[in-house]
């Protein structure tokens, strides 16, 4: 396998290095191809190193900074003042082909602008998208973008979201001809506000692109198509939506199973059932989302990810970087909009 | 009890007279002081009214009419050329003062494009919102608003949206100050896009408004606001997500543990507590969406409701009617209003 190296903003998220060094060192330790670049103040870094081995220790790099983004940073004013922070400099080192791939729980509006200006967007692409698999789902994945990286989108954005989801569920899981399907408040093409109609419009002139229409929130979970495509104002808000409902339920279903004696008892007895299908539907089994359509490959994890959550958002980074994610967007993405423009 | 009665468009919905009818006669069998007014095709109402008991029958009118609004008909059609519709009948008998409340299952679009002629808003309200109870929560009950009436908002709508919300739960639960929030894509004031900013902005100027910031999707079901504002489009998407998902994982448990008699018979123990936190979370005991704003009450049942959902829209048109709900919500906004515009 050849080497890689992530370039990870280890200050970022709820936690910062008590959760990210921990899955870094997890990490290293399942992936002996694996190198870290550890972004962030060294003291605080390095209280979670001691006693390492030394096989994981010598594939890690401290980069050492004391400035970070706040969550409370406006994306603009991140770019112009947060130039020696923690998600700056690892970006910087994607930038740079000196890592493969970054990571961060930080900011998500400064990460996205960082990256946007610092890595550049493939061709064709004006704003790169952030791009998750929703949980629970029964088959294939489905790909939901927009997460929140943009929170209004004209049609035109729509459109490349739509191309850019398709190629990535191409790419990612040999899926020949993934179905495409617009977000919207019915499936009637009277449905809807302009930029989803103009968007729909667009997707039904482009012969590359499976379209099959809008879908309905309520189908979102169904398996009937491969990629959902909406604003990131609807996107973050359903996603996070998806994941309330499923922790309430969790929570409901425990709460109503201990009380009693006798329901306990046969709970506990078929608790290994009952878990198997709610950590199906944990969100935190998903943890990673993608920001796609730029020249290089970052990850953004859940702000208050722990650290098994935090670890999926490495593996995320591991296998984009390993499929050179990028390249094979930018290869796709040549020949339909080749073939759209024409 | 002061007799009420309610105008029902029979004919609206996935199944028309065969759910609508029989849930009326539910209904009239529940509240002896009720009528109904059975608006759509007299021959196929008739088919349910066969053996019905005389004391029933005799509060049922059958309005006739063959003309009906369908799911593909645009707003401003539907307004133009469905003027013999049994969905503007039935609204028609709202605004002559022959029925109390009026209920469909049709095209929400059309209903409140003929809703806001027919009825008019109140004073100080531009549009009418639909609003709903989310399911499942775990003490007094969150209105969403608005719910798919309205598919893009300006920052002055979303503000009124929440004042009506914030009176329609002090009417209602008798609650003093309800605590109003706008979701967004996150809780810091830098958060969201433009019009959410500025609603916000005008809320915080209105001092008889609990307003408590911006909520995210993770946080609808924790109870921690009364009233949650947004636009249509995604409040539509985010209710039928959350049903979608509540029924995936439903389903998921059911399958789970019908497999392996050892597990089957053990979950059949349980089964009562089980489905006690099943129930609580089916959309269907959540049915009826109302349409607020307006100078009369109208009530939107899902499409696809089955006899009982239909019921529970019935009965929230009756508990609205008893209330007289936009009377009192006209009161409240006259001193709330008088207060900002001073």
């Amino acid at each position: 396998m050849t080497n890689l190296t992530l370039a990870l903003d280890a200050m970022g998220g709820d936690y910062g290095p008590r959760i990210t060094v921990p899955a870094a060192l997890q990490a290293l330790r399942l992936y002996s191809f694996l190198n870290f670049y550890l972004v962030g103040n060294k003291t605080d870094i390095e209280k979670y190193l001691s006693q390492v081995e030394s096989d994981v220790l010598r594939r890690i790099e401290i980069i050492h900074t004391t400035e970070v983004v706040t969550m409370s940073d406006r994306p603009a004013h991140a770019l112009r003042n947060r130039k020696q922070s923690s998600m700056r400099l690892a970006i910087e080192l994607v930038r740079d082909g000196k890592a493969q791939a970054c990571l961060s729980a930080g900011n998500t509006g400064a990460l996205m602008a960082m990256s946007k200006v610092l890595l550049k967007t493939l061709p064709g692409i004006d704003r790169p998208a952030l791009v998750s698999c929703l949980p629970a789902v029964n088959k294939t994945p489905v790909y939901l973008l927009d997460l929140g990286a943009n929170v209004s989108c004209c049609s035109e954005t729509l459109f490349q979201f739509a191309v850019m989801g398709s190629v990535l569920c191409e790419a990612v899981d040999k899926n020949r001809s993934p179905k495409v399907a617009l977000l919207n408040v019915g499936i009637e093409e009277i449905k809807g506000n302009d930029q989803v109609q103009q968007a729909g419009q667009l997707l039904q002139q482009s012969p590359q692109i499976n379209y099959t229409g809008f879908i309905e929130g309520n189908d979102l979970f169904s398996g009937r198509v491969d990629v959902i495509v909406c604003d990131g104002f609807v996107g973050n808000i359903t996603l996070k939506t998806s994941e309330g409902i499923a922790r309430l339920l969790v929570h409901q279903l425990e709460k109503g199973l201990t009380k009693g004696f006798f329901v306990r008892l046969m709970a506990k007895m078929i608790a290994p059932r009952i878990n198997s299908v709610l950590n199906q539907m944990n969100p935190d089994h998903y943890n990673g989302a993608s920001l796609i359509g730029l020249r290089g490959i970052v990850v953004k994890s859940h702000g208050s990810a722990d650290e098994s959550a935090y670890l999926q958002a490495i593996s995320l980074a591991v296998t984009e970087a390993q499929r050179r994610l990028p390249q094979m967007i930018e290869e796709r993405l040549e020949s339909i909009l080749l073939d759209i423009n024409n």
